[in-house]
């Protein structure tokens, strides 16, 4: 790990042909972040000094002359943004415009963030939004960022996290159907996502906040009524992490887990499936949400929206959730400690 | 039906042992409520008659001395409360503790109402909560109100709607397991619940306003990534219902639709199962909400909170969700009709 200096944030272009460019480089415009963290913008150099255009001309950022990684050691020149092309520069992408090629590198420089973390030259990554039809023209077959993460560095137990507003949302299940998520509402997923969230709730010294798990059926299945998932899965995580002394409740019905969520009751909260979470969570808070993966050995955070090829090479992009996102990295990349994180592997 | 004077509610008591006698006997002294409607309180006399307690002596209402229905053409006796008990006096009922005894009567005035809806005598219900455990013990097997209702007048296709601030949200399934539910979700069901919503909308004066469709897996599958029921079950029904001309949409993924919903933009929503409803809807309104069965002859409402046996006997409870479930019913009732309910029958 980098123990000198500014710590480095790695920040992922996305897909070329969507917003991605145009909002890392409006976010990095923002003083608060650039003093604080020394940003490299994993991308397309091309493409990234195109999207300067979007820039009133006294705020444009220029691109630092050596390419690569900054040096954490020496202070950032201000208002300049170093650039790290770990492939060939794009040929044909045009904004909004679906495209392999694009889609082919927007995973390229997801792979080059996880290789610099796995090096340990870098302290988190924050990513710009890619196009799953574009990535899987280009030949991938990943359902997402976070899958793609996790493979990279190797990791089994982890989650998708919804943030907001010191909310922290994990998912016991995530991109597959709502099926075959609950075959994949098992004890030990459960278990998992409890030490993740707990992990978490350490890492930003509220591990005495009670952690509430939310049941799949109705009514929690009100006593085996309707269903028996949290009668065989989820109650026995609950009970197990409750034996470790973490602070956990639940199988909770979601429709009186979530409103206490909402009211301030609980901050950290586990989503048995995809829409479970997210359709609350966005109904809520909208774009104000950050993701982030919780259980790799670097913070990770995402903006919360996608590439949104309608208004992509138009400039009117909002960089706000990318903001959000560099900024809770800030927050939590430091405390970060691969340490603690065994203590949450299975 | 009942054409001259005043329209009658029937306002079953609930559970005799939670706090349905309570809110019943406050809300009827809302005099907004009793100069609009003539109610009658289904339930037990004596019982309501000990709810006056919870109330100043001066706003204690008297109940009427004919038992039975109101005279629709004869003005309400300021002050008063029409009781219509249809079976013996409850003998050992406490408030807070189950019983027996008072979950079957509690499923007896359901009973008794839905007889005096089909024999035209009122025009709409509001419920007070009953205990699922209690009807269980008084040897009822229904899972709900809804379920009793629809069985009482012969109807297989209704909706149990959550209701507030002028959205309403079906629901295609809702007492089952979320297993059963996935297999419960056909096109003949998902149309059902569109033409139920579009009767709503068209009652309301409303006809013209989009229905929105919501998926069942991540990112409403994701052109079959992620589960079929999209593109088999749920499309299929929304273009049905799209030839014949009624304003709808989707499948929409469930996190684009409900935050949509919370910023006004759909007022009329389908939901798929019974969380996917209820979790979104009590994080937004809490409360505030009310259930509304459509797909029955008449109007019935119901308060959105349960028996709270906690409280009962206390003269705590807050009796504002039955002066909302009263006031919806009040406003849907009169432009109820069974032919144009007919047209919404498959």
């Amino acid at each position: 790990m980098i123990k000198d200096g500014l710590p480095i944030l790695a920040l992922t272009m996305g897909d070329a042909a969507g917003v991605g460019p145009e909002v890392c480089v409006k976010a990095l415009t923002h003083s608060e972040i650039t003093v604080l963290y020394k940003p490299v913008v994993v991308g397309d150099r091309k493409i990234l000094e195109s999207a300067l255009q979007f820039l009133p001309s006294q705020r444009r950022p220029r691109f630092s002359d050596s390419a690569g990684l900054p040096d954490p050691s020496i202070p950032t020149e201000s208002g300049t943004i170093a650039v790290y092309q770990p492939c060939a520069p794009l040929k044909n992408v045009q904004p909004g415009k679906l495209s392999a090629e694009a889609g082919h590198a927007a995973v390229e420089y997801i792979k080059a963030a996880v290789e610099l973390g796995k090096a340990g030259r870098i302290n988190g990554i924050v990513t710009a939004p890619i196009n799953k039809e574009a990535i899987r023209l280009g030949g991938c077959q990943y359902p997402g960022h976070t899958e793609i993460l996790a493979e990279g560095f190797g990791v089994k137990n982890y989650s998708l996290v919804l943030s907001a507003r010191n909310i922290f949302v994990f998912h016991v299940t995530t991109h597959v159907s709502l099926r075959s998520a609950l075959d994949m509402i098992t004890q030990k997923r459960v278990y998992g996502q409890i030490k993740l969230a707990y992990f978490l709730s350490s890492v930003l010294g509220r591990g005495d906040e009670v952690i509430a798990v939310s049941g799949v059926n109705p009514h929690a299945s009100e006593n085996g009524l309707f269903g028996d998932e949290e009668e065989l899965q989820i109650a026995p995580a609950v009970a197990q992490a409750q034996a470790e002394g973490i602070p956990v409740v639940g199988p909770l019905p979601a429709d009186v887990l979530f409103p206490r969520m909402a009211k301030g009751q609980y901050k950290f909260c586990i989503a048995m499936y995809h829409d479970q979470g997210h359709a609350v969570f966005k109904s809520l808070y909208f774009d104000e949400g950050v993701n982030v993966t919780v259980g790799l050995p670097i913070i990770r955070t995402s903006v919360d929206h996608g590439t949104a090829f309608d208004i992509a090479g138009k400039g009117v992009a909002n960089e706000d959730s990318m903001v959000e996102a560099i900024k809770l990295a800030a927050l939590l990349g430091p405390k970060w400690s691969s340490i603690s994180l065994e203590a949450a592997a299975l």
